[in-house]
């Protein structure tokens, strides 16, 4: 057959690697440092719990694990699930990772050209996921607080089929939205018939601060949530889960049903072994004691290390710092740099959907040391300094200095 | 929220449960002998080679089988594919499932309108899949050997995105595509320029006759292959792979990025760690006794509880005969029937994109023990027999008799 003769969808002639994966080809390298990976670090799996689970199961029921299963999930994970938010396990639908639940979204809401709002910047695998099915993002303006409630006007809202919007530690910001936006988005959202969607994989990984009710929690009849185990278990068992209401859920179901027919079974009772145990937030603590470490180690590096005129975000939890440079600086000219110089990290500009912020740049503080974490925040500081040198008449750089 | 509020993506509106699933539901009633269901025989499922494999893993390699991981799936399992079919592991892409397959051959050809060859009948899940992006389908004629070549003609292959291809012991019909009719399919494919996508979960499950070449060794480069490891390790792992040329393969992997990121770490290396071991041919050979047994003994109790006008295929593999009735029965009528008589199957309508034959039927063997087999054919034949004669004038009846 000649290569001629094959004829893409217009989504795929559109589809393009994504640029984090390039970015971590490049960091592959032993000697680099790498802040670019959004990977929870591997010391905090449960691997004596999910062993014990594996026992279990092959003791107790192995067919069930093996065999076909329904769409919705598992019974039990479901009822856990339910249980954890209130809501009854008819609402809840076990997906293949919290990325199939982006993908089960885009499926049922999103036409050619539908318009979905987001906000700017926002996760970069979720415009991935809904761009397969052609929307017309409208971006939701943020500041250090996160998304603006203000900014979803009547005009904003008319005709979105959903606004997808991280509250907690959002990914790639590190923000968390104050409780007083949160009751004002979620009141706007329902005066003006905006469907919410509420991506939560971080929430729970929280260093400082007082918890904060979800949106869902505010109106679960206006809200879509969508819950993770990648970062509290581990991201290898593929597992994350949406509550919806009703007359949703069934949709989900029938796309999930016709995408994979339904989540393995197996890491399914896995993970609910574990999760029976009650082990879990003994375990988030642990994990949350390591993270917090980590980034307020982070934190201190930059305040250390950067040059004048560069900001970031001070996060509460979550895996991510969002720094934004002086605007004359390219994050993607300069990540060749840093990559030369055995630092990496991943450009700011792939996580808006239409107008990107050149001078931005995501730092994961997770799984690098600490001590490495200091050598990194350094050798970066030190290339920024000297971009700014390089941009700048010599005065301008002495008051930099 | 106001649900008049929620507007659904045309693809969604169009969704409705599988006729399958419901009929599911109607069979879990433990009186009910089904020959519905499309699953593997949990007896056949390699418990303690996996458990072995599990342990294995534990010991060796836990936080890997833990984290995110490559798209395109998990290295070692890649090159045993690749070496199992001849092919460079780059062309290999690890699935979540054969039904994952489906969604990223939608993602990546299918446009709205798009034209999508298909058998008649075809895989139900098949259809799911690919109609959640809107294709118009064309239906490729069949008869008692499979696909007919020679309806690929120039009018009917013009502007198509694939044809879609089960020919080992097809899903709803059991049948296989005799080698002439390979080498003619595969020969007309490249001369119009058709892209084909041979699907193959149960060529492995042969009872009788002699291995046929795949159309994928055929003209690689024309054949996209799906493979699954359901069949003969266990659905519940929820793992396939797909052979695509490289041009393909590459906006597989983007499509499937999008999707769900990449298939469990934890599954795909308890599947390496059963197959390295090289078990799956002596494995499979006691999976082909079982199901052998079975297929004898359902023909055989169709030969003598079937009245006159009944014809079925006669499968030399897989799971499933396929029954035509005389034409005035509707299998959608006579399943509520079966039901009340605690016996049921699938009816035939739903595995045609276009034009249903409402007399048919499809029977699953594998599941159901050889005397519940006698008993439930039985029980099928008395029923066909009593609507035939409630349909016809009583002379008519005496010549069925």
């Amino acid at each position: 057959m000649n290569s001629n003769d094959i004829q893409f969808s217009r989504r795929a002639q559109a589809l393009t690697s994504s640029v984090i994966r390039e970015v971590l080809k490049l960091t592959e390298k032993p000697e680099i440092i790498s802040f670019a990976g959004g990977l929870p670090s591997a010391q905090t799996f449960p691997v004596a719990a999910l062993q014990a689970a594996c026992e279990r199961l092959f003791a107790d029921s192995p067919a069930a694990a093996l065999q076909y299963a329904p769409t919705e999930g598992l019974q039990p994970l479901r009822q856990w699930v339910a249980e954890k938010h209130g809501v009854d396990s008819a609402n809840v639908l076990i997906t293949t990772g919290s990325q199939q639940a982006l993908d089960l979204l885009a499926k049922v809401f999103i036409d050619p050209g539908s318009k979905v709002l987001v906000e700017a910047p926002t996760y970069l695998g979720a415009l991935q996921a809904f761009s397969l099915s052609e929307p017309a993002y409208t971006e939701v303006p943020t500041d250090d607080q996160g998304l603006q409630p203000e900014a979803l006007t009547e005009t904003l809202a008319a005709g979105a089929r959903f606004l997808y919007t991280i509250p907690n530690f959002q990914n790639p910001t590190g923000r968390r939205l104050p409780l007083e936006r949160r009751k004002e988005l979620v009141a706007r959202a329902r005066e003006l018939g905006v469907l919410l969607v509420e991506d939560n994989p971080y929430g729970e990984l929280r260093y400082s601060g007082s918890p904060l009710p979800s949106l869902h929690s505010l109106n679960p009849e206006g809200v879509i949530y969508m819950g993770s185990f990648s970062k509290v278990l581990a991201p290898g068992l593929r597992l994350g889960y949406m509550l919806a209401p009703p007359a949703i859920h069934a949709k989900l179901v029938q796309a999930k049903q016709a995408s994979d027919l339904h989540t393995p079974s197996f890491t399914q009772r896995v993970a609910y072994e574990v999760l029976k145990t009650g082990m879990l937030d003994s375990h988030i603590a642990s994990v949350c004691d390591l993270y917090g470490k980590h980034c307020a180690a982070m934190l201190d590096a930059l305040s250390r290390h950067m040059p004048e005129g560069v900001r970031w975000s001070r996060p509460e939890g979550g895996m991510f710092i969002w720094v934004e440079l002086p605007a004359a600086i390219d994050t993607m000219a300069l990540l060749e740099a840093a990559v030369a110089s055995n630092v990496a990290f991943v450009p700011g500009a792939p996580f808006y959907a239409i107008t990107p912020r050149n001078n931005t740049l995501r730092l994961a503080f997770v799984t690098v040391p600490p001590q490495k974490i200091e050598e990194g925040i350094a050798r970066l500081g030190e290339l920024v300094a000297s971009h700014l040198r390089a941009l700048q008449p010599a005065d301008a750089v002495a008051a930099v200095q």
